[in-house]
């Protein structure tokens, strides 16, 4: 039975769970949510995920939410299935996937969000970019960076020489980013460069892409 | 062989590892870090955390950081000792320790741990506490508790009726929230009170606070 996916293809948390789903090769249904309807925050969606946010996840009778909850059930669920996200055979090497995927939930992404919602989703809500935020925020970004190019630099994934979990979370906030005037924080790094271009070239990440057009529903 | 986590009793970071630890009654060393020599930002300490933060553990030749992965890590290495706080043999059930452990890392801790530092740590540094940040974040943390409130007036715990990691995640920062003059937040929802009054008196969490004094090395 298909999986069925709560969000939009343009959010770049449902985007998490999709590059997950392509990895893997699931079988899934996409059911859009009218945000701008504020269909998210009507009962029938709160009672699937109480913080009224996408994406949900229904697997049979089990209902989930938060992203990156979401892609360690599908990646543990079909570990035998297309490309192995967490090294399951490897205690030691799944826990740097833990260590990496824990980063960049903690590190990256509270840098990395707030400047994509000032660049390119505040303008769509008729805002002005807040500079301040964006020039804190690429401060920030700059020094995880800095971390993530000296690791890089002995090993081509961040948990290892294997393309993970840690690294498929990096994607869809980072796609965004890259279409900003900041991109060169990750160009004008030689290893995060190259590890940017061989994670956004992954069949599962150009498959996710070609739905991330924001402003679109 | 005992597993060294470097850091501090009185940190929260640490103090979260250190109640996975007491749960599953595992061998360890806690190797102290003079944080205010800045021993965390010397290359001895980098070569194990690049970010340079506490904790750190070792278990033999492999050396994770960031609090969560390792407590995710001890809770399935040990998984047969102790209390389970995966549930590791009921697949579902784990996918929703899993929802509510990122739910406290993304909604909770972002939350109640900018108030924290400010009434606990800033004035330990000098600092004048900022009441604009203080206030902005019980207003945060007044959502996320209504919906624990409803949560737990359906289920015991966080992921259902049974203690697990997502749970023990809330402990250290909700340890010291509960000192504040806001612990009303807490207290006036009567289910978020059962639930804190229970999870705090746990012995591993007895035992962990025991070492929560701020200010102390
Ligand atoms: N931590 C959550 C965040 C979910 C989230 O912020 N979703 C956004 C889309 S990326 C949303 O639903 N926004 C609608 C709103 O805020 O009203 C996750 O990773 O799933
Ligand atoms: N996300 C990290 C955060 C680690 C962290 O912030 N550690 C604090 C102590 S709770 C620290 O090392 N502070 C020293 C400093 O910031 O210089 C984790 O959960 O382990």
């Amino acid at each position: 039975m298909a999986v069925k996916l709560h969000g939009l293809a343009m959010s770049s948390c449902t985007a998490l769970v999709l590059s997950c789903i392509h990895e893997k090769g699931v079988d899934f249904e996409l059911v859009p949510v009218n945000l701008s309807a504020g269909q998210h925050k009507q009962p029938p969606f709160l009672a699937k995920n109480p913080f009224g946010l996408i994406p949900v996840l229904e697997d049979g009778d089990l209902t989930l939410f938060e992203s990156r909850a979401i892609s360690t059930y599908i990646a543990e669920k079909f570990k035998e299935t297309g490309h192995d996200l967490m090294r399951h055979n490897n205690r030691n090497e799944a826990a740097l996937v833990k260590v990496w995927a824990e980063v960049e939930s903690q590190n990256y992404h509270p840098a990395i969000s707030p400047i994509v919602y000032q660049f390119l989703v505040a303008p769509l809500l008729g805002q002005n970019p807040n500079q301040e935020i964006i020039n804190t925020n690429l401060e920030k970004l700059s020094k995880v960076l800095d971390v993530y190019e000296a690791k890089l630099s002995t090993t081509k994934y961040l948990a290892g020489d294997f393309y993970s979990l840690a690294d498929l979370h990096h994607f869809p906030s980072t796609y965004y980013f890259m279409k900003s005037p900041w991109a060169s924080l990750v160009n004008d790094r030689p290893h995060v460069k190259a590890w940017w271009e061989d994670i956004s070239s992954r069949p599962a990440s150009v498959k996710v892409a070609e739905g991330m057009v924001l402003g679109q529903k």
